[in-house]
């Protein structure tokens, strides 16, 4: 961390200030320039504030150096993580693809869409039980009885189960789900990071739709901090000024969380366009920028669905887009994995 | 709501769609254009998912025309809502200031605060107890001493205390605080909102850092929609690509939340900014543009406060920003409450 | 300027690097940290390009310390600049209303815009005679004809005139036009702004879109190190991800523009939101922040306008709002200016 | 285009609106809801102000339901537009690599730089004759003499040079220049579009940083209605608040700009992203979106590179990320155009 001091500061508020740093035990060194000065700490600062320094009137800015996370940093641990997931092995050299629709809605409208999956090839299926919406006059999900068809659906199928939580108080629920998924919008719902840092299941969290990169490595690091490493990032686009995709799919996230992190990472290309048609150039993108898995909204009949139908591909676009995603894993040297 | 349809959209597509549509009982009516067919729709549409529409191959867009929510609107409620906060009355003829800490330290520093807040003429009392932090190793709030301290604090002076709710878990401990407020990255918890929405107490809801005003107005739409209608409106800022601010202050939210809404808007120009200097200039320009109240951190010594030091007054700074505060509300016709 | 190294950097690399610097005649203090080292650099860096350094192998990342504007430091410059604009004094202690239409689209639209401008108390007037407009199907200007009813409507009203520049190429027909404005879609027209950097008349240079604050000072630099130093900054709004309004206008621009440099700062809620009704209370917002003049759009019949209709005020409306400006800015202790 | 009536709307309003319309032969039809009306615009509306329309007392909001712009449009245009670029074609069945420096900075650089591009298979040469530098004491450009050295190394290397313009003042020095390129910064400079409309040349436009892809279409109609139907689209990431970027490459923009335009698209990832690292994979993940080329920074010494070092790649790195793309190309059923 570099601490610039005003050129105002005096000698009593620099020794001031030097004394309450080292408090935190980290040396610090003054290099004194012609139109300021500068402290530059040596030593961990992950716990030391930014902003209580920055509070001290001979303070003109603060740097930091070091990356504020630990537990999620490449730099710390070099190796990928590689979860096991019923079998399925995300993080290393297969992909994974997690297909299903945005909200369970009914037995038969799970099923036919979970088995169809299947048969295209994906590896797990999703499905919202709890639904976030903006409004509360949508659909907010067949919550409990949604959980329950969905372990119906994995029976069925043999696919493991992800599925998003939206509050503590429901967590009983998930004790069978394979994966526990943290929406963008509860990103940053810190007690209920830290509370899924206590569970034994891969998280996989969603980057929230204006969280920078660093913020969704310390919200990783939230639920990692608690003893809980099994944490799969999420990329599903960010709120720019652009009004025809719903958010802007950052791919470059994919490189830039791998050359960061260890942890393996997903892109949601259906959430982050919000159109059916940018599903697959945008699948077969994250593919080609490495990802180590997608997330894809599949509806056995979009136009009836009660939520985000118009990102959702029918089976038949799934399965076409399924042999083009396929042969280009292969070709990155990361085949999609082969459940049977 | 207007739905544009495509050129190829065949007639039994369209009487399709036209019999699904009346489905939910509203009426629908035909424009036939040279390039394109319209269908407007007349009724109650809030009920109906704009994505299940878009979702129907013959549909090009889809676009809203009423405002999807209705207990904030002012359409339907053209007067102000002015709510009693322990006798100070906010939404109405009076501005309100809400002053304090960021995070409730120590019952010496809060009482500290607290009794310069009131004596320079803040007519609530902010604190927070449970602290949403980007890092899991930055402090995490006194939590439940934090709240017993605030209570305190309101006892010594006589001001109605203001503390941030981060779970649903811990909702009996704000038994007596007079409003709970919901930060930015809960604003679309939605199981916390409709939790909220089934008790009887004000609640200060945030603007999300990347939320439209329309979401916002969505999520107070979350609470009211459960027979809580005391919400209070607060805009703290959104995220933009600016660097030298943390937040831009979007001051026409305040103007346009009047219009829109007969909710009581606040303006926190602390968050907003994350600059000290910047506090009083931008109290003022809130003021001017209308809202109905403040809230402004203050620390009896920022330099050493667990959290955002670089964004708090000290009790001198905040008592001569008061002075001008109190000035220009008056000026404006909406003077600062006065408590005694 | 400090330069973090990586881990992996060898002596040598090192070495290389401090000579390198030191070839720009700064010192360089080097400053060993546990994980990772830092160089210090004292003296002018505003000529060491930061990416160049960037691309040293042994580099981690580099810190801006000072601000890389001159001219426009207030760090350099305490004092105010305060421009004469025909009598017209900005920057100090008066407010100017730069007040007129969108376009100039006839003689006769002009002149009652004009005196009705000038009857309600605006300072100065402003027109567009070249229009910048998203669309090559939309109404372009009455070009140079337009500048030539600007100068006829000063002459009627006594009043200076501000109108835009669009093209190098036209610069002879702004002989007497009193101040050449920049719009924001040319803020980084480097070649522009050099030209009117030569050039001996005040220029209105408005922020970009996307524009930081350091981005629009470094562009006022542009202007001013070819000789102009009679540059006034136009806050106009930023672009994000809110859909309510055309733009956000960010009035903490104004305090910051104030603290950072010595160069007068406008404010220009028309085009800023799009809205007539923000218009009042963004001027009010806007003088509480201590801004130095206003720009407002008035149309004497905006329904008939041939560009942004829905911004611009009525003659009545905009006599209404100054009205209150009036009385604001007097109370702020900056009056708007009294051009008789 | 669909115009929303007020509640309070009277007849008389109405009338004289529908008149007012009709004046730009249009046919207008209204339909009336239980809240509020609608009318509906049918024939050319790509001359209509959807502003004045908003100006109109009675008018609560107008939608567009037609894209703006004609030109580029694939409705218009079902056939992809293919364009001659020395016999490089672009938008068809090859992909096009246009590679070299940032900056020319002398004939040496120049020629290395060249030579290394074609030796690894690059199929155009780029380098900055004319500079748009944030800062105006940073490196401008050699100007005219950079692009005599463009022309030498064009004759050495047979490869095509595409050179950006940042004046019109300047376009006969363009003369032989292949393609001209209107970089991110004048991507709405009118008078620049339209001049360039009005010569025989290829263009390649930038998207701004802050445009939406409308916006750029809407650009491109600028100097496509002027004459000259030969552009090519370029993204080169918009602007977030995402730090770790420089920018945030939005390659949804690739898939939709194909599906909305006939025109060529290419990316440019190193101004995207400003990180050497992410070069590769987000060429390749533009490649797998199906963009029509790729141009790529690369400079025979990057760390003594005079503007963005940090984001050349060297010969050695080019010509192995070379190899990747040209497998990818060759994968996704359009090779790397063979220049032998």
């Amino acid at each position: 961390m570099v601490i610039v001091l005003k050129n105002t500061a005096t000698k009593q508020q620099v020794n001031e200030l030097v004394s309450w740093l080292e408090g935190y035990s980290v040396k610090t060194n003054l290099v004194q320039g012609v139109h300021s000065n500068i402290i530059g700490l040596i030593g961990d600062t992950v716990h030391i504030d930014i902003e209580a320094i920055e509070a001290n009137d001979c303070v003109e800015a603060v740097r930091r150096v070091q990356e504020p996370y630990k537990n999620a940093n490449r730099k710390f641990h070099p190796d990928n993580t590689v979860l096991d997931i019923g079998g399925r092995l995300i993080g290393g050299s297969k992909t994974q693809i997690i297909a299903g629709p945005c909200s369970v809605e009914s037995e038969k409208q799970l099923m036919e869409t979970a088995i169809a999956c299947k048969q295209a090839g994906a590896t797990m299926l999703r499905g919202g039980a709890f639904k976030p919406r903006t409004s509360p006059y949508s659909f907010q999900g067949m919550r409990e009885e949604g959980i329950q068809l969905l372990l119906k659906a994995k029976k069925e199928t043999g696919l493991p189960i992800v599925t998003e939580i939206m509050s503590l108080a429901h967590i009983d629920m998930f004790a069978e789900v394979d994966v526990i998924q943290v929406g963008a919008r509860n990103m940053q719902n810190f007690e209920l990071l830290k509370a899924l840092g206590r569970c034994d299941k891969p998280i996989l969290l969603k980057r929230g739709l204006s969280s920078t990169l660093e913020e969704l490595l310390m919200s990783a690091e939230y639920i990692m901090s608690e003893g809980n490493s099994k944490v799969i990032l999420c990329e599903r686009g960010i709120r720019t000024f652009e009004p025809m995709t719903r958010n802007t799919l950052d791919i470059s996230a994919v490189a830039l969380l791998k050359q960061k992190s260890h942890l393996p990472i997903v892109v949601d290309p259906s959430h982050a366009t919000g159109l059916v048609k940018l599903v697959e150039p945008m699948s077969l993108a994250a593919v080609a920028a490495g990802c180590d898995g997608l997330e894809i909204e599949v509806h056995c009949d979009p136009k009836k669905a009660l939520s985000d139908g118009s990102q959702q591909l029918t089976p038949q676009a799934f399965a076409d887009t399924m042999k083009k995603i396929k042969a280009l894993a292969e070709f990155m040297g990361k085949p999609v994995d082969d459940v049977e």
